[in-house]
């Protein structure tokens, strides 16, 4: 049960779908304060209260202790006392003793005090007066998600191929230099599906031009690694270079399509291509005259995009930097002391003011700062709505760095510019669940990570996380080349993505399930095992659908890690073609976990399909498929979802696996089932 | 056994000061590679080695998997990939199938390469070509760190009261908000027993001045507070603020004892004063004429000192700044890129090059940076010879933010700004045994962060964490203040204070002896159970002396940890004047912790001294002490040292205690012992 709040005269955001009459009554889970600014809604925690959400934010999964803001930045070297990352997230899940979801439907600022205050109270800081708020009742944490997860609609679905491994470097300069990368996978027959471009490939970072001196003949660079089973997914920036001749800079200026300044100007930042424009994408016209520029792309036989620096990302506004120049050189004869010395540096850091930017929605003015959630959001949704328009039935990739909760029906997303830290593969873990609850199902993070220079074994354990995870993407944009074939164990990295290929029909599967059923793919183990109370205080496993418990090692040096079985399980460690088994009981267990391990744990009754491994998607012999089963009494089953990976309108296929006896059976004669009876447990 | 290995004509940091010959044979632990500009010194690493060492630095217990650079550094947000903190430390030592140290005597830039490069393999980069390389050979682990110690000479001893609780924050504005600070301590009776003034104490941030109007009559205020067991510790920075008619100023001036530039001028940078001077300590006179200064606080009574912004910190040079004033008046009306941007934002935060600084030394010229991790380190060296002339047998309580090795001999250190960040909690536990190895023995951190607000949870679990290190001291310098009595659980922080003055009969008989037997106070839990090759792998657990073991909680929202027990040990929870035990068998085990809790394990056959609790070390009652025993067959025992905690000279004496069948026996008439038998374990 979904009760709809409307406070004022709040901006359509279209995150919810579904209908909601709105709701007279009080609301009773809060204290209400109105000021002359902004409302405030707090509540009282008890000791064991546990409030999970806001999608991609800083700290656990349990999200208590610490003060939240919901405000898109761009910030790489996100640290634990970060308030906001790229994306805006308002959804949080009240574990209490009458559970409930709170979803804040505002497009500005809005702080989530969490117990960091006062240890004991909630306090949700509306910084404006027009918002809606849904309040969500259930029976527990997973149908209240279910039921939010209706309201706003279903999950963006991914092509099957953008689940294969996938690799990026901002630093690949030239096609040639593509080319070698590719090459040394498939020589070394290390799996790879798609290649990323990052700013190179473009002319002077003017979006949807290509380097034609590094990038030669760009459509036939497309078809020649799509020969090889390589898609190229060029990087989409959000902002168009202001320069007369540039036809995108020229049409959108003569159209209007830009944003403009407080007079009415096109407002001038700069960004990567120097001087910018940025296409107001809040203004439907102006967000399909920019989608429909995709084209360009897609005649050339791209299919997958990634729209970046969109929370509008602004390195300085023209205007301050021109103020600042003229302050400074005012001032060059008198003396600087250490209070002048920090505000000129505060100032260079931070030249830019999203009051500044004005945009035009149906006719009328409306100051960034007021939307500012939004930007990401409208910019890949009307990509998503523009690509449909090109080819309605196709899946294309699709993912962007800034978001707000509506995009999830469009597209993915990626966890932004991260560091090459092992508490930033530990976060990601716990985003995972997080990013679920608010609809966000086809997610991954830089694996390695984006800045500064990765390890060795930070990359081999983040690597084998991201197994897990739908887009399993290697990025980075540091001095040390990330890619596998550049550190000692080569082998290490190749069986781990080896592993992901094998895993793929239970990864899909669970997608699947997860966008069809409004499902999250990954859960907090307080949400499976739900009378546990030691699973409330895991923050370092995660459940996989149902069945399985992931457990990775987050740690450097370590050769393996505690951990906690809320039941006895099986141990799986996959090594690429090899697997090893273990039964283990119910506890808390030392796991060892060589470099090269994939480890996880499935539940008795249970088993998971397999393929053989194969070095791109489209050589997976899908309709063999090896069975890995933890039985009960002799028996598992399993239902697997598959589609086509391909259009958008193909509905999801059951495939019921059955395990009895030590032999497999499903409800398809297409595919033929093999039971790897060798780690099959024999304890009855 | 100890070979040294002199490369060219180092420069003497009189780090080591026992004679030893110098070595001619060829280094067989290293191959060594001698470029134009460097040595380098590299190692193969086997799978199972461990590193240890590298005093105050990032990361683990376990320095594998990272490139660290010795090169002092103001970074106050240091993440784990910083390479560099306040101090440098080149200790290293080599736990393989031969162990040894390494200590690399070099006051420029080293590079320690540990496996970042090439996982198997370890580097040490000599970034010039004059330095000396101890390697330090033993039976093991603990024999080496004590060979080494004993080179580099017996370590700072503190006085008793500076292992008192010790209240600051950079934001006492005046002596009324100092009065106001230690009354909330008296009247709610929480023990205290310093109080810290940052900058505002002293008149526009110049050194050794007071602010007379907000700390009127400094002297009076001193004794006032004396008198309630408060001492007051003042701030002192490296840096004179450069102001004619300012006597330090003017004084150090004509003197010459000033930094000078290439040129031979003073040198001018800027620090909190403004523009300031940097005095020329590594030139012996100008040292001690700074040192002799500090008699202006001396006088008044007080008694500790710390010395700060020494690596030294510098906001900008004041010709840089002229310089980038010039250059950007110049290319007012040019228009800026992206690169030209990052380029501008580069230089304003970084507006310093250590390169402009010269030192005289004994007549000699020296470049800064040829030197520069002997600046904090000599400053604060001056400043002991300097107090010890001034009161030759008092033990003063002083510390410094940068040092060296050798800098040990005269005072402690704290870990400089840190964050309110648990992962610089879980570090800091890290960095205890590393600096023991080191021979800084009375260290601390800023208790719940200095940088960043923190929250009530992080500064719980941090106070309980520094009730087992020598330097207890609450710092901060962020919008929310951080004493206890800003947060709602005023008791639990209570309770867990009043737990350091019970402990502190142990805590300061483990220091003593760690200082006496060049030993460390804290030691990975493999230096105890060299035989437990699960023991390698702890990182957040350690030895406190031989007996105990502690386990501190450093997650958000935890209500306890996992536990590693290498044999079965008793439990021990102690909640100020409360106490639980529990006997644990060897294992892995969770252990609930509660916020008020301090948490630690006995080993069996041992016994903790305790005293009553009390308000200041002054206070407590020293000749009644109430043991804790575990018992093994009946029996414990336990060698406690002792002193007058007030003069150097003084001797440590040893309490022999003994508990058989439920009852104390020591070899003093003058100490009453008590068993708290209801605690004992009934296990014969």
């Amino acid at each position: 049960m979904i009760k709809k709040y409307v406070f004022g005269n709040p901006f359509e955001t279209n995150a919810v779908i579904e209908n909601f009459d709105e709701c007279k009554d009080k609301i009773k889970e809060f204290i209400i304060n109105e000021t002359s600014s902004s409302f405030e809604f707090a509540r009282q925690l008890d000791d064991d209260d546990i409030i999970y959400g806001l999608g991609q934010n800083v700290r656990g999964i349990n999200k208590r202790g610490w003060i939240y803001e919901s405000y898109a930045t761009d910030e790489g070297r996100h640290t634990e006392t970060a308030k906001s990352l790229y994306a805006a997230h308002n959804f949080i899940l009240f574990n209490c003793s009458s559970p409930f979801g709170v979803f804040v439907d505002a497009p500005f600022k809005v702080t989530f005090d969490l117990g960091y205050s006062k240890m004991d109270e909630a306090k949700i800081i509306l910084h404006e007066k027009n918002f809606k708020i849904y309040i969500i009742y259930g029976e527990n944490v997973n149908d209240i998600v279910k039921d939010f997860r209706k309201a706003i609609g279903k999950s963006y679905l991914a092509p099957f191929w953008s689940f294969g491994y996938m690799q990026s470097r901002w630093g690949y300069k030239s096609s040639d230099e593509c080319r070698q990368v590719v090459k040394q996978f498939r020589e070394n027959d290390v799996p790879i599906d798609a290649l990323f471009l990052d700013l190179d490939y473009m002319n002077g970072c003017r979006v949807f031009t290509t380097n034609e001196k590094d990038f030669p003949d760009f459509p036939e660079f497309v078809s020649e690694m799509r020969q090889q089973d390589v898609r190229l997914v060029p990087i989409i920036d959000a902002a168009v270079k202001a320069e007369k001749g540039y036809e995108i800079s020229d049409e959108g200026e003569s159209l209007g399509y830009f944003c403009k300044d407080e007079k009415g100007n096109d407002y001038v930042g700069c960004v990567w291509p120097g001087y910018t424009y940025f296409p107001d994408y809040l203004n439907t016209e102006a967000g399909q005259w920019f989608a429909s520029k995709y084209q360009y792309f897609t005649d050339m036989g791209i299919e997958g995009f990634w729209n970046d620096m969109n929370e509008p990302a602004i390195f300085f506004s023209k205007k301050m930097l021109e103020d600042l120049q003229t302050e400074i050189a005012a001032r060059k004869d008198s003396p600087f002391d250490a209070g002048d010395y920090f505000n000129l540096r505060h100032k260079v850091n931070f030249l830019w003011d999203y009051k500044e930017i004005y945009h035009n929605v149906n006719g009328e003015k409306i100051r960034h700062d007021h939307v500012h959630n939004l930007y990401g959001y409208n910019m890949t949704k009307s990509a998503s709505i523009g690509l449909e328009k090109i080819q309605p039935d196709k899946r294309f990739l699709l993912f962007s760095r800034s978001s707000y909760i509506g995009m999830h029906r469009y597209a993915g997303i990626w966890t932004g510019d991260n560091q090459a830290w092992w508490s930033h593969l530990l976060m990601f873990l716990q985003q995972l669940p997080s990013l679920n609850m608010c609809g966000f199902l086809y997610v991954g993070s830089d694996i390695g990570g984006f800045n500064s220079n990765t390890t060795e074994d930070l990359s081999l354990r983040w690597t084998a996380l991201s197994v897990f995870v739908p887009l399993m993407r290697n990025h980075n944009g540091t001095d040390r080349p990330q890619e596998w074939y550049n550190f000692i164990h080569k082998d290490w990295f190749k069986d781990i993505i080896k592993s992901r290929y094998r895993l793929l029909p239970y990864i899909y599967s669970e997608y699947l399930k997860a966008v069809h059923n409004y499902d999250m793919m990954f859960k907090p183990l307080s949400f499976v095992f739900t009378e546990d109370s030691y699973a409330t205080q895991v923050e370092d496993q995660l459940m996989l659908g149902e069945n399985i418990m992931i457990a990775p090692v987050y740690t450097q040096n370590a050769k393996g890690r505690f951990v906690y079985l809320p039941e006895d399980m099986l141990m799986v460690k996959m090594f690429g073609d090899q697997i090893e088994t273990e039964e283990i009981d119910k506890g808390n267990v030392y796991v060892t976990v060589p470099y090269n391990c994939v480890l996880f744990f499935m539940r008795k009754g249970t088993l998971i399909p397999l393929y053989d491994s194969a070095v791109s998607t489209e050589k997976l012999i899908k309709n063999k498929i090896k069975v890995l089963c933890f039985t009960d009494e002799g028996d598992a089953e399993y239902e697997m979802y598959f589609d086509d990976g391909k259009t958008k309108s193909c509905e999801p296929k059951k495939l019921e696996i059955l395990v009895e006896n030590e032999s497999a059976y499903c409800n398809s004669n297409d595919i033929q089932i093999t039971v790897l009876a060798e780690y099959m447990n024999n304890i009855f």
